[in-house]
């Protein structure tokens, strides 16, 4: 135990001396494990039947759906409130923090509906893009496009009611279980899909038109850049207008870069420049490769 | 409480209004739970002793065995007997559904020896094509590409029984775990290894011959269509013959594109024409340019 | 029942039969389970207050911490004593297992202050690198690349004393958590930031200098080979030196190329050969075809 106390001795030394990375008598931050829960509930919401255990039948739906918004209301509105103390949104009298979070929490779960309308057009494109797709309920149980999309426009919401936090940890959730990040603040049209997830990113101020189609690997980023502090909250990531597709790989990048209606963009091309509609953007067999592993001189740097 | 009977009234309105992303009143669907449990259990007894807490000795391994494929067995079936509700294989009378899922269950769990066998060709590949492995037992409990490939030859076997939805289940359970999307359908040689895993994805048409070793980042993929449901079913993905190394990032499309044997692919090459056996491809330094920062023309679109 | 012994018979006849992805009668090995739940434990040691369900105050931190780090000695012992176990490190006296472990716990345990202040730097690297972080609590209960930095900057004390096994389950789980692959054998200077992560992979042998910034799908990897037992332990990975910035989907190879001090490597960019300080390295647009789609001979490849 002596060993133990000196240990502990030095850790608690090392909070006190390096700060940045312990969060100590602040304010209560959101729960991630809350906010997880919170956010599969909103799942069961949107998608009724489907992440249910047992089969869900039409007489019950009423009670059963009014039981969980119940809950899903009085979780949510205690991490909003914590979310609103540690950073209140400009304006907002403190005294009225518990009133504000309650309204906000009334006003996001009011928008289910509507998510659930936008939701209804990304499966359709899923199911209408994906010739491996074997039927409707194949798509929303197996795919994992389906709770990354879902997640990321429950959180856009949260993010344009400028609620901290609270969105990012929800989007890295989808992250993790689904290898996409989308980030909150991304502005996704109607008909979207993305097929496989991982390794895809979608910056913050990226916009995206209707009808895009997207595979896995593919990069909506910024530059990187020294200066930070002047960039944040500027418009850093592409516009994709409608029916745009994009092959595994690709990678765009930039504030001003547009990719026109109609395009294109091959696997694993690397753009920094805006596009006219209806491109074809590609790298194509002229500038590659193909040797005969025979030829001695062929491909040094390779084992062969 | 009056808020959440009118949010709840919102909700249940448009369950009724937008169709396709609600499972009500419908045939109890596979359970996403119960199909990732059992997937565990199947891994522990394809490899006996890696996945249980406690030392697993000989003496008591015929017992242990027993009863854990007694309990898989159980739940499978039951799992399959859903599956064969929501959508029978052609030609099954409805009646012979529970007898038929216990066949089925029984044949499916008689090729676990067989699966075992190539398993071992695949281990032996990992071990022997990576220098940081440090042990075949590292091997084993640390390499994605582990549960990654013992879940899709998994599912394979009840790809090929026709069985509905489990098979996407599994093989996504493990793309969650790995970021390897490996496709139930996929045909794939023994002696197969893919170093690292996260963000290679394999087709549901793919054929993969034997001794192949991939990376991270692989795609062996479709090209985008329009005419989705001409496709369903048709060969849309790669074939790539014996002893064939594909590097990071490369992407290989189209249903007609062979990669013959004994070539190899170079990181981030995209590829959607056939190769010669013994072929290089890659894009070799020619084509790219190292500028000096100093410069002041050198790139303009970068932040240097 | 009789189905379920013969099913178990062939299934213990494989045990027998196959070998090399069995482990009975062996040596205990490590759990992966405890590992797990021990990692999670440093971290909250490393971010306290981060990854708590409640407020901690400062008044409670010490006993806090030392009851944590009483629980996570007792449980880390027990699994390095079965590491070494399983694999003794060359010249340890079998009879001497149960005091190195602890000795080797209590020293690895003593490394938490310093691990903390290279975490400092990481942290504030990620703030300050990236315009999308609205906080600095933000990065740290959000952004994948924390929990895989930390876990690999302890699993990296671990590999430098050799314990086998324990280092490798604790970076795989930071992989399947962020999808990014740092090999536990890295060595990774100060002021690291990686955005996005999932896809990114770091070899053994690889050595990053201070202020290196890099984003998701970088690969910093071997090339393939046939003599895998020669390079075992032998450099197979590439030096990157200071304040280098490698763009997403760069895949950079080999033992001997280093990336000079100061260079920017563009995305998507393949590299097997060395560059000179202050160099930017890109594909650009003179490679690239940007084409019409009405023009007819466009593309043929393409679904347009």
């Amino acid at each position: 135990m002596e060993t133990v106390t000196q240990l502990a001795n030095q850790l608690v030394a090392s909070y006190a001396r390096v700060g940045g990375i312990n969060h100590l008598d602040g304010k209560n931050l959101p729960s991630k494990r809350a906010i997880t829960a919170i956010t599969q509930d909103l799942l069961r919401l949107l998608f009724p039947g489907f992440f249910d255990e047992k089969p869900v039948h039409s007489s019950e739906i009423k009670v059963l759906t009014a039981e969980l918004l119940d809950s899903v209301l009085g979780r949510l509105e205690d991490e909003i409130r914590k979310s609103l103390e540690y950073r209140p949104p400009p304006g907002l009298p403190k005294k009225n923090i518990t009133a504000a979070a309650h309204a906000l929490t009334v006003e996001f779960l009011g928008c289910l509906p509507r998510i659930r309308e936008i939701l209804k057009t990304d499966m359709d494109a899923a199911y209408n893009g994906d010739p491996a797709a074997a039927s409707r309920e194949e798509v929303i149980v197996s795919y994992p496009f389906v709770e990354a999309i879902a997640v990321q426009r429950l959180a856009h919401e949260l993010y344009l009611k400028r609620v901290a936090l609270i969105p990012r940890v929800m989007t890295e959730w989808a992250h993790f279980r689904s290898g996409m990040d989308l980030h909150p603040g991304a502005q996704i049209g109607t008909h979207f899909f993305v097929d496989h997830c991982t390794g895809t990113v979608v910056g913050e101020t990226a916009v995206i038109g209707e009808r895009v189609k997207m595979y896995h690997g593919v990069t909506l980023g910024a530059k990187s850049t020294a200066h930070v502090e002047e960039l944040r909250g500027m418009k850093r990531h592409p516009t994709i207008e409608d029916r745009v597709t994009i092959y595994p790989g690709a990678t765009i990048l930039g504030g001003e870069t547009v990719i026109g209606a109609g395009s294109t963009i091959g696997g694993n091309v690397f753009l920094m420049d805006s596009v006219a509609p209806n491109s074809l953007v590609i790298y194509d067999g002229l500038d590659m490769r193909v040797l005969n592993k025979a030829d001695k001189n062929a491909a040094l740097d390779y084992q062969i």
